[in-house]
């Protein structure tokens, strides 16, 4: 293989910049010619290629974003849009193509594979909700985002013995939400994947104020409640001051941490190998520990679970 | 005098804890006691009173949110409380005292002086809307933390060539949004205190992406529009891709900066100061870089101008 | 079990409140009395003994350094210390010791249960040096530390065309450095485990400046070299501007991350289960991602190795 | 005038580049085309200029360092290289010179205008020691660094019952060590300006130790004494455990604050309109809250007075 390309797609993720940084420096050390493709799948049908040297990707390992832009990846399900931008990418002597990017990003770099065009995906997205790894790149940034600003909520919660309702990202996903509950000392944490019953939150706040816990944080993924609503439930309910905050887009940018440069950077060196050695239709991805490659098909497919235990032991540390 | 006491009202605000740090440890060395009341004019009504001392101020300087906790100020508005107040600083041998708060912290602090009680007030409000002075503790602080909010979202604005609306807080006045917009790099800034017109907003983004500005950063302050709003009328004018963030409760919350943590320690040291030199009815702030004395009346009766020039500066860096 | 004791012993590390906080907690919902020992090894023969509520953990989650204070061990190796130390936990019903620290105080936890006291160690220290885990608390958030510095170092770097030499802290082994070297962008990283040779980095250096790096950033452990005789060495053989950064205590401070705030609430949880299953003898840590108890013979006694593969990989991505 | 130019020189500081973003916009507004200078006085004589239009100064506002980069200015002070300078801007058509940095870039700029070439500073230096002005570019950054560091070493000072020495820059001035003691809440600060008497500090401590204050911070301006000189010599006479932090440059860089960004965007303004008013041989400054020109020649040559009301504040808060 003598020209790869590479892609980001999907949300913005931090540590997406590591990732080309590296794919691009590797791609150039194992001899092969890196092209960066603009804003997606889009760039990839409208040919905007430019060629990458280790160069051009100074000083972008510590930026948010990523330099290459991204898309929405919706349009890019039809057949004859898959068939196209393989086309161009032939047309340009292009033999691989890496795509960073959550779920509906992977679908697109299968769509490909299945095509027969080599492609290996870079497990990139903060909701963390890609099936056979532990850990997908800006997950970790998202959260240390998340987990600021609930310290600094928690300031204006102690100070005016209030409740609050945090709602933070993550999709039809609970990742964020429980490791953000748990690091910020949530009193409550809903996710999507626990059933919860208002009643017993409830039960919940009337029992902490008993014991003397004047105010109390709940932690609630978007996919599991709106915290909007459930602030006027509680308000109806009991008879104290509740104020709400959506944490939003905050959590995708950012400088990304020590972990998200480090995974980014081991998954851009992988990928890259990974093409090389002929694999494709593969991720890259984290698990025990270790980088690993798995099949697109069951990435994109499966369903991750959360570890209950996590959930259990939120539990006991609001005691 | 021998004995004063200070308390915090209304919303908090980072740099509050560093005033009481202040006002309690310049009160021992002036050989004054001092009383920390809780919970605002709450405490005061159910003499909620507690002595502090200078080790009971350790570690709290750099702590957003009060350790004396306080709360919302509209019940004080009656005359008997008021009465009752004085009553009961009076039954304790408190002399005078000092309340760290904002706007309708202050008038509660004036009425007080109304009725016979010497008050001075330290200027303490996020809002920065308090008239006769350039400062209030905590506006840094906030200002800086929308800004860090900005930058991470300009890192998904860019990567998505996205517009985006930030609404920051503020109440009824533009402060917060005039400093985060010129600070975070706004193309466009709303403030209560300028008129603007949609189809002029409109027509800025259209010639911003005209002059290849891909994306674009709209700042507005609560009181100007809500940026859900401002979002869904640009939505329907142009076809770009629009979002939102509402930055809410962060903005109260952290550690405080350099600012606000000198401007508190020096607030705290003239409040005292200002007791024992038989001052009353009286607010310090800082004016033109000096720690100034203004007569409460004045302070929360006149309203507090936006500097325009300022609103000149945000449009010229936005070319 | 009914009573069991908890101290934090070494250098503080991010992250040890969490793990106080877990263990009371965790120890409360168990329905066994908790005693924290103040000032390490030292309060355990002074017999600065206090029990520990959930209430009595409130508000230390974020907060970095130990509310249990520590001590360095040295003195803590003479049996007849060893003996009084058990002696005075038995007098106070205690039953069970865990200690929360690095090397040197599994040391002292392992001495305890040879003499026949159970104990269980939690892995925590910057270093990151304990055999058969992956991680130790405290290591992220000193990584993550030493990242924000050199990203700001590299401003000036950039700004001036100058080389800079960064030492970061990790005692003999290059966890610290390495991550942070990786992480950091850092064209050249020097750990104690990997052989250097001084006339190579000469070399790197010069070559760099042929490719056009202007600027060079070295990233050396305080157990490879100190970054000072490295500048001197330098700067006599190439003529460029070098500066010397060495980053140290900030690296110990600081409100934990995500990451060693979960690993130590997992680990607090785990410490108290593995107390009340009779475990004995061991530490718990993090291996392969999953929360592990391996004997502290092994811990203590064995080295434990770099990942040499990220060596290679901080090679290439500084082409 | 129709043509100016704009370079950046001496030591870095936060906020120069919100300074360059400030000038090349407010130009491009008035009419004027702006060039960039690189590398500062060496750019100048080695011609090494660009042409700024409005897109070359985007994402920078936000960043540290310079995007102009910067030098040293020792051999600018030779009336030939002065000479030089003047002819190569006059080859290129360049009626003004804005010169952003500090003291000893600001000779600079008074040398090339008593040359007669106009000329317009910028005062812009971490120090913050330019005369007839309150507050530079950089400085408010560099003290919130230095107060961020020192929060992260109180957190060992208190886990250890320490006491922590910390170095500061500021070279022969104190201002960086006075305000960051206040806001870091050190029990004393040295500084240059004011004599310092070791026995008093080693009585300080003995005293605090008496009264439990248990850790001990100390804050040093580096053009006071040296913190590791200071170290041995406490050591020498209290028996306590003693640590040394020598800040360094991480208190150059760093994304800049509200002040500094707001400071030189307005700064950036005045010194455009400046040159357009046929002002020279001045330098831009906020004094008083307000936008100020001062005589170069002033500004350079007198010597700014430390606050000493601040100091009597801190010896009152450290009680």
């Amino acid at each position: 293989m003598k020209r790869i390309a590479v892609l980001t797609s999907g949300g913005d993720a931090p540590g997406m910049n590591a990732a080309i940084r590296s794919v691009v420096r590797v791609g150039y050390v194992r001899g092969v010619k890196v092209i960066g493709i603009y804003r997606g799948y889009r760039g990839l049908l409208e040919k905007d290629f430019r060629q990458m040297l280790p160069r051009d990707v100074s000083g972008i390992l510590e930026k948010g974003g990523t330099v290459l832009k991204t898309s929405r990846t919706i349009e890019f399900k039809e057949e004859k849009k898959q068939l196209r931008a393989i086309k161009n990418m032939k047309e340009k002597g292009i033999e691989g193509l890496i795509v960073v990017g959550g779920n509906g990003s992977q679908a697109g770099s299968l769509a490909l594979f299945k095509k027969g065009f080599p492609t290996i995906g870079i497990a990139s997205t903060i909701d963390n909700d890609l099936w056979g790894m532990d850990y997908t790149i800006g997950f970790d940034t998202a959260v240390n985002t998340a987990i600021d600003a609930i310290d600094k909520i928690r300031d204006t919660a102690e100070s005016h013995d209030r409740t609050f309702i945090v709602e933070v990202m993550g999709r039809d996903a609970g990742f964020i939400a429980m490791d953000a509950g748990i690091a910020g000392g949530a009193d409550i944490i809903l996710v999507p994947e626990v059933k919860f019953n208002i009643n017993e939150i409830v039960d919940d706040i009337k029992n902490g104020m008993k014991k003397k816990k004047m105010h109390h944080l709940i932690v609630c993924a978007e996919g599991a409640i709106h915290a909007r609503d459930l602030g006027k439930i509680i308000q109806e309910r009991i008879t104290i001051d509740t104020r709400v905050a959506v944490l939003g887009h905050i959590q995708r940018g950012g400088s990304p941490t020590r972990f998200d440069r480090l995974l980014a950077s081991a998954l851009g060196e992988k990928a890259v190998d990974a093409l090389l050695d002929k694999e494709k239709g593969k991720i890259v991805g984290i698990k025990s520990n270790k980088i690993v490659l798995i099949p697109l098909e069951q990435a994109v497919t499966k369903k991750k679970k959360l570890n209950l235990k996590l959930y259990k032991l939120a539990r006991e540390l609001s005691v």
